[in-house]
């Protein structure tokens, strides 16, 4: 795929909140686009997406859509990916898929460019784009292999986005009833239409559906994702999945135990100019990652690193990165990129 | 002091969010109260508080305050505590004092009356009320005390509320802004003039200031109180404590490491009728803990209960509760009737 001059590039679910975002990254990466074709279903096709100063219409995606596309980005949920990327790898493209369809499938590597760049080569015309909140642990996570880590554990402050534009609008609608000091009536879609909660000015401790043994699906792609793209089959990761009424940007409280003691200025040291990291850590004059710090941007932000007070082998940190840009859309382009040979710095 | 049929109640901090609740339980609970003083700053001095149909009105705390009084109950910062706590001892009252001033001094209990209650008895005047976030941490320990706690990690997610009616206001600010399509431009003081973050829509891993080794008061507080309250001097409490844009309410994100293997049914037998805890649990049906449910209350809910996916003694679960009720105001106020010989259930 490398050394062309410019690619045909097709994005499916070109109208959801990741989707605009791929197409806003592929602009500001001046990535080489020779011809754009912006899919979605029947029922978004006709809105307009501005792509270099022109509005690109949104075409049903349909059998042809995919003839002479060089690169797919998908991001339109896993039925959609079950059903479009086969079609879209036999038109003879490659498929980027950020829904969670492939993503444990042994033959579709699983990336983070800043982690196992090397997998994407070995693609057989999918490769999966992680989940979020997987995504901006693991950046956090590579530069300290080397220690031997052994256990991790994760607890996320997660943002509303990552349910999709729907969620952020419906948390923006609950937080204007409250301001115009209206009782808030409107109820938030956790999972599924069946359980509803408020979430303006609250926390609820459940994204996505629950799987096993009292766990959620995001808690589980902590620990299978983690465990594929960091190559450590046997990782240990102890997950909660949190949401916070936030609109932009996944946090997150993390330990991690090493196989040896481990001191805070070790972890400092590692993290400090490793890919895709921004070491932010000066506690005491204000300077440790938040989302609003981090929203807009495509790096992971690592801040609050100090010893557990009780075991030298165990460094806690705090990791925040925008869910849309690092932890979709960002994340997609920069594969993109490695796939077509440019530097993704 | 049992006995009385009615006691003279002392309120120092009578206009803050905790005092006002302190008043308000004193009310709802029927307390014996036979005279009513109401206290503050010579600033908040002439505003009025309700109490039982009447307006109250607010006296600038002086040396002939606690003439008389039986019960003192202070919620107005440690300063304020350090100067007026022996003054009110003196003039033979019984202080119950909401502020960090005491809580780690030997002759002074520290108390939760569903935990320690016998401790309250040993007082020399003064009974400590802890802080909010170990007061609903230690509710959930403690009927699990008996398998043997060896550990717990605790994440928090803590309600603006915690720093105060301004921090409520400074919020609610910011989210108005915001709703009017201005810049959101307040920003938030976290521990400090110095250090200031936006609030709205954000994750800020700091509560109150840090003190040593990159932890925070608040973390330390987690660690010493909880230690203290239980009568652990071992226990090893592991904290992070941020802040998220909830006006009413802490969620806790917990585990919790016994010295043998513990099964999640185990954990909800013992927590299920504990003093103090509302077990909610049954989180397929959306079922759990959050803050939007226990504000106002002043119970400890739990749920979200789980075997951490890799050790057998290692158990997870989300602890959440009114952080000005049970976290601060009805605390003391159950102190209180402990001290009255009343059943505070």
């Amino acid at each position: 795929m490398r050394g062309q001059d410019t690619y045909r590039v097709a994005v499916l679910g070109a109208t959801g909140a990741v989707g605009r975002r791929m197409v806003e990254t592929l602009e500001k990466r001046n990535f080489p686009v020779g011809e754009l074709r912006l899919l979605a279903s029947p029922k978004s096709a006709g809105q307009t997406v501005p792509f270099r100063g022109q509005a690109v219409t949104v075409q049903a995606v349909d059998e042809h859509s995919f003839d002479g596309v060089d690169l797919a980005l998908f991001s339109a949920g896993a039925g959609t990916s079950l059903t479009w990327a086969p079609v879209a790898v036999r038109s003879g493209a490659v498929v980027i898929d950020n829904s969670s369809a492939y993503r444990m499938h042994d033959e579709v590597p699983l990336v983070v460019p800043e982690v196992n760049p090397e997998a994407a080569f070995r693609h057989q015309g999918i490769i999966a784009n992680p989940n979020c909140s997987t995504i901006q642990l693991v950046v956090a996570l590579k530069p300290l292999v080397r220690f031997g880590i052994e256990h991790v554990s994760v607890a996320t402050y997660q943002a509303v986005s990552g349910m999709g534009q729907k969620a952020v609008d419906a948390l923006l609608r609950e937080i204007a009833a409250f301001g115009s000091g209206e009782e808030v009536t409107t109820v938030f879609p956790v999972a599924s239409a069946d359980v509803r909660h408020p979430m303006a000015f609250n926390v609820l401790p459940q994204c996505d559906v629950f799987v096993e043994h009292g766990y959620t699906k995001e808690e589980m792609k902590l620990v299978n994702e983690s465990r594929k793209i960091l190559e450590l089959p046997n990782l240990q990761v102890s997950p909660t999945a949190v949401r916070v009424p936030v609109l932009y940007g996944h946090s997150e409280s993390v330990s991690v135990r090493f196989s040896q003691p481990v001191a805070p200025d070790d972890v400092r040291k590692a993290l400090d100019g490793a890919p895709g990291v921004r070491l932010m850590d000066d506690p005491t004059q204000g300077v440790y990652p938040h989302p609003r710090v981090a929203a807009g941007t495509g790096d992971t932000f690592v801040g609050r690193i100090r010893q557990d007070l009780w075991d030298s082998h165990t460094v806690w940190m705090f990791v925040v990165a925008d869910n849309l840009l690092k932890g979709a859309a960002w994340n997609a382009i920069q594969i993109a990129e490695l796939l077509v040979g440019r530097s993704t710095s």
